[in-house]
């Protein structure tokens, strides 16, 4: 099969509104930049997946990511950028495989969600961890309430999750941490959504497929001083200090992966404007929905606790499993795609990261009115 | 900028002979279709990247993606099929923290070039270890004589990297080991490029960069009985036996990667006809190279031993450094391309996987043996 412009005229009218949670949708003025440049990016004359980490087309190509990177989030000096492999799952251990292992400190985590849980669970393998806020006993639909965790001075880090892709929790301001313990972020699936404040933060990490890119990428924001701490025999890929010295190249890096993150942050920086920008959209695309359970409260029955609910994820029931699936079904003629919640905490979960169109949001809302309407 | 027939068509005459040693040259027929979907592929109302890894036109994919190199490379029940993230570098730790550490055996390494000496570097972290045999007296330009090796029926297990990538030296056939010593295949390099007897071996396993795929996936197929291995302390993404019992969605796999190298699978199958095949072409394409070194032997001078010349790295050097420069430099008027040695070695390395056209190497040849001609 070869590439015409039949075929490309007509796949993108075939498009739905994708409510994934990740891997998520990806802007479409990207994903039509990679198509035309798959077969040959202009003045490689070769596909960026067939082109050398070390030649200066793809070293370019990764300095480009970083230097817009570092714009876009205001990243200063004081932080280093990786560009990894492994999932966030990885970053579980890496983390305190680098910073807690041999410390002789204790490790906080404020488990908000599946994700923190997880996190928590890979770090007691590798030292002293306490879990400082636990929401499991109310279904993880809550953050800690402000001055509610103590954190030791001499904590090895505060360890949080920022949004939980299936709770639908999200922080809506960073934790507060004494100067002396390094804050850590796992920025995994609102990662490019907002400003945050890197200068703040020890470390920022996220996988990239939820607004940065396909799966198979994670972002590493470290503080320079933290990079050093792993002992020398760890396992080579887990050391922050290889990758640090080698600039993410100490193996291959996921170059595609890196070439496509790249142009979702100029899509970001051009296109859309930044992240103030990015957040006031997402913030109006979120509040569409939360606006239409708050306004059936007998039908839909929202997840997240009203402080914190995610503008990423939005996570809801409705009254029985037939309205559920029936729900589903009917989004579906619609062009409304992938709604159903994670396993775990069942109903739906909408995730409306930064690439899904206010468009889709919008059809969303208003079948989500017209269904409750129906249906009460 | 959007995609257009003309981009196509245009991008295809300008795309080069690629001899990069990985990421390397993907099949244009594959790139091709990989353009045509993606901005939505078939049926998915998006693009493959944008797709959740648990619903069931991805599941179908990496599902399709087993079974074709289940066909292709004959792979037996007795083994499973996983695909994670790391590169070979993550599973130079992977094999030792699973099958070494708490063994109290040695394992035993056949240290043939740069990647085996990193892979005996991580392992030795993990347990004891033992090399076997060590080519670097003669800078890495052999494989061990036939009985010069003795292995232990109690080792841990036999190591080697059937191509070393760097040195241009690879194995005819796979070492022997005793039956109750796992045998260890590094293939990165020659992955898919010939049959390889998956029966005979413990692990067989490549990052996908050179004849699989794109950077950021890892092919490892591993023998049941050697998953469950390792100690459930070490970091959760380094036990296989966790990506085995989840079929390897522990995490997020690298959707695109496997995507791509159900593409190429399918090309090895349907296109080139298996690969006997495949084998007989790169053996072809090999030919022609060494034997213009051959016939100049007073100007190339070839890196490997005749009897382990690798069919998919041929590495040579030229008289001098100016000559040496200016070969690169004419070469690329020839769109030959990426010729340049590893930093580690010098000289000329052509990378001929099995996405190199046989008309490139034909070019490759005649350019060398006319240089040869014009500057001896």
């Amino acid at each position: 099969m070869s590439a015409t412009a039949t075929d490309v005229s007509q796949t993108t009218d075939q498009r739905v509104f994708n409510f994934s949670a990740g891997p998520a949708a990806i802007p479409l003025s990207v994903l039509q930049e990679v198509q035309a440049e798959m077969v040959c990016l202009p003045g490689a004359g070769a596909s960026v997946m067939e082109l050398s980490h070390r030649g200066k087309i793809f070293v370019d190509i990764i300095q480009q990511a970083e230097a817009d990177l570092r714009t876009l989030l205001s990243i200063p000096e004081t932080h280093e950028v990786l560009f990894l492999q492994g999932g966030a799952a990885l970053q579980f251990s890496m983390i305190p495989a680098n910073l807690l292992k041999d410390s002789q400190k204790t490790a906080q985590y404020l488990v908000t969600g599946t994700w923190g849980k997880k996190a928590i669970g890979e770090a007691r393998k590798e030292g002293e961890v306490e879990a400082t806020f636990d929401g499991s006993a109310t279904n993880f639909d809550r953050i800690p309430a402000e001055g509610d965790c103590k954190i030791s001075d001499d904590a090895a880090y505060l360890y949080y999750c920022s949004n939980e892709t299936i709770q639908g929790v999200q922080f809506p301001t960073p934790p507060a941490a004494p100067t002396s313990v390094p804050l850590i972020c796992d920025a995994s699936s609102d990662f490019l959504s907002r400003p945050i404040d890197i200068a703040n933060h020890g470390i920022v990490y996220a996988c990239a497929q939820k607004n940065a890119g396909p799966a198979g990428l994670t972002v590493v924001i470290i503080r320079k001083d933290l990079i050093d701490r792993g002992n020398e025999n760890l396992p080579g890929y887990l050391l922050y200090k290889n990758h640090s010295a080698a600039e993410s190249m100490w193996n291959t890096p996921p170059t595609f992966g890196v070439y496509v993150l790249g142009k979702i942050v100029k899509w970001l920086l051009n296109d859309i404007g930044g992240l103030d920008t990015m957040a006031k959209q997402n913030a109006e695309k979120a509040a569409m929905l939360y606006e239409v359970i708050d306004a059936n409260p007998d039908f839909y029955k929202g997840h997240a606790q009203a402080d914190c609910r995610s503008k990423m994820n939005v996570t809801f029931n409705l009254p029985s499993d037939e309205l559920l699936a029936e729900f589903v079904k009917e989004a579906a003629t619609h062009k409304i795609e992938n709604l159903k919640g994670h396993r775990s905490v069942g109903g739906i979960r909408a995730s409306i990261y930064n690439a899904m169109p206010v468009e889709g949001v919008k059809t969303l809302a208003k079948f989500m009115t017209e269904f409750a309407a129906k249906n009460s």
